[in-house]
């Protein structure tokens, strides 16, 4: 009996293992054929086979390591090419506009960066993104390679088709960045374009703080806070894209008006203006700003210290709905709330411990993103390299 | 090049397709040849090869369609067997029991009901339950198949064992409920068990309301409340299988105690008691309490109106709430709020548009259950019958 269409084709099993075997070296680094025969759960020649197509398309290398502890012939190390395949990535911060060139791998090649104006609209950022690429691409060696671009935005992002509908803290401005950048660049199609805390859910699940785990929270704090949420191991995306805006969680009915028309957010409550003013610091912005007031703390600012216990108590108190709702295995701190968390965890971890379901606290991680700084950069150029591992042969020049 | 590993063989091949022939006139009903070749996308030979050894295994029968409008030979029309294949439902509920042999297609065949005495532990309604599914296998036909059985419970389940871990408004005692029913029946294997909320999402998703919509929440009501959430079109069931407890979202910081330990959860707010506290009915527990305060609405008492105003107004903030997170296209009010929104829409609709987000109240759907009432039990049913729809002709005696 013939089974012809639900069976995939032979073609598509190839490319699917050839990604398969891209992304292991892209995530692990370079590795043995022996070890990728036994993670992969495919056998040697079929491993040799695919490295070879691999190879072939100057996506790895394969080279004798330089020293075994066994005897016998050695088994061949597999390298992703990094120096030679890349990704841009951009970043479209609060303060900040950044730009890096990744390699295959994950490594940063050559970076870029600028103030941000305050309040210059997303789309006028497009004209120093741009540059910024260009300037990269000149300095970058003549035989290497573009495998696609990736952007991350501050603000309320739609996944589909890159407009920006909600950023009050970026921009306010609806357009279509991903478009506007692919074609000043040239490139034949446009980049990617995510929100900044789902990007960083993706990259810290990839090759960060919660590798393995498969129902996380990354939580991203700058002027406003998003979420990015993966369960069962995939990211939540919601209908239209939104999915995972948890700073627009209503947590204090009687709290402060929020930038979004609402009320009470929980924003409102753990973003930065709710730390500097009650730090007694109303005048200020901005990270250094945040990062002073943690500073003051250590320093025995009494101001600073109440300001702080009282913000990470609302941060605890929201988190704890995340964790009914969604019963994760880690929750990951990132961008001012990685500060935030770190002199607070005190407040986080009693808001758990009195308000959280038994079955919903128990086995339950709370974590500082391992990329640091650098997530939302590695973010967008893991959205990038993921059109390149789900058809290692034929991307082009993104 | 071999690809043996990763490339499905023939039998799962065949298997899958059995499955997906079988789960399409599982939900849709008798479906004739040409419109499961167009619907599946498999060819004509394939779908006659597939029904051939689904007709043998006694899950469908063919017959030629009694009246065509075309000329030609009609196309024969598969049936699944209802009367022959059928899943034992069970549902422990606040204040009943109740249990029905559902035939393949999801229709009730037979059903039994109790009344659960107040305050019986889980483990001691499993001699009721046992008793029900005892009596209506008698009365089935001999010819007949039992594929299974699940149990939805209100309360919150662990979903791998069957471990009730939290659920004060049902009894409170973790019990593997699944085993004990299964042994009690001499089935030989463990029922499955799930949370009545996760079972109406399920069941709601597959053949209800929400049929064709991949990101949906789907909210349960009686002492207290639960949820069940379908992302993408998977069910969101979070690390330990409690995924999807939104009563326990705290909404209203300095609000009432709640029995989980917290304060101001959802369900102190929306649950049973708020609105028959409001209403003036502080004594009165139950279904019948809650429509009775509904209808004493219609007749104009002011405090019953009131009362649904105000819980509906909370009703519709934690709606909110999730529809920000989860950015659903979709939220079905099942169990008594079902009535409590369709009495309260205009405040859940004022809340929703007032307080979400615009990119996340776009295109959102409110609905009511089409099952009414049966949810849990039809869901039960549902989850007994994933497994036959998962292996068609290796599904023994459930």
């Amino acid at each position: 009996m013939a089974l012809t269409i639900a069976a995939p084709s032979q073609e598509e099993v190839r490319r699917r293992n050839l990604g398969a075997l891209l992304r292991y070296v892209h995530i692990h680094g370079a590795t043995s054929r022996a070890e990728l025969t036994d993670r992969l759960g495919l056998n040697r020649s079929t491993i040799g086979a695919l490295t070879a197509d691999l190879t072939t398309a100057d996506l790895v290398s394969e080279e004798i390591p330089r020293k075994t502890g066994r005897a016998g012939r050695p088994s061949l190390v597999v390298r992703p090419r990094s120096s030679r395949v890349h990704a841009y990535a951009l970043s479209i911060e609060v303060d900040r506009l950044r730009a890096a060139r990744v390699g295959l791998g994950g490594k940063i090649l050559d970076s870029r960066a600028a103030d941000r104006p305050p309040g210059l609209p997303i789309l006028e950022t497009v004209g120093t993104l741009a540059g910024f690429v260009r300037d990269m691409r000149r300095a970058a060696p003549a035989d290497s390679r573009c495998v696609g671009g990736g952007v991350a935005v501050t603000g309320m992002v739609r996944g589909a088709d890159g407009v920006v509908r909600i950023s009050s803290p970026v921009g306010g401005v609806a357009g279509t960045v991903g478009e506007a950048l692919g074609s000043t660049l040239g490139h034949d199609r446009a980049l990617v374009v995510a929100n900044s805390a789902d990007v960083g859910a993706l990259v810290e699940h990839t090759r960060g703080a919660a590798a393995g785990y498969d129902n996380v929270i990354y939580l991203h704090g700058d002027v406003g806070v998003g979420s990015g949420i993966i369960a069962g191991g995939r990211r939540v995306t919601g209908h239209g894209g939104y999915g995972g805006e948890a700073g627009h969680m209503v947590v204090n009915p009687h709290g402060r008006a929020c930038g979004c028309g609402s009320r009470g957010c929980w924003e409102t409550e753990i973003g930065e203006q709710a730390l500097l003013e009650r730090a007694g610091r109303a005048g200020a912005t901005g990270r250094d700003a945040v990062l002073a007031v943690l500073d003051a703390a250590l320093d025995g600012d009494r101001a600073a210290e109440a300001a702080i216990r009282h913000v990470a108590d609302w941060l605890g108190f929201g988190v704890v709905n995340l964790v009914n709702i969604f019963n994760p295995n880690m929750v990951v701190f990132g961008g001012t709330l990685r500060e935030l968390y770190l002199a607070g965890a005190a407040q986080v971890h009693s808001r758990l411990s009195t308000m959280a379901l038994p079955g919903c606290r128990d086995h339950i991680r709370l974590r500082t993103p391992v990329l640091g700084d650098d997530v939302p950069l590695m973010g967008a150029a893991e959205l990038a390299f993921e059109r390149l591992l789900e058809d290692p042969l034929v991307a082009g020049t993104g």
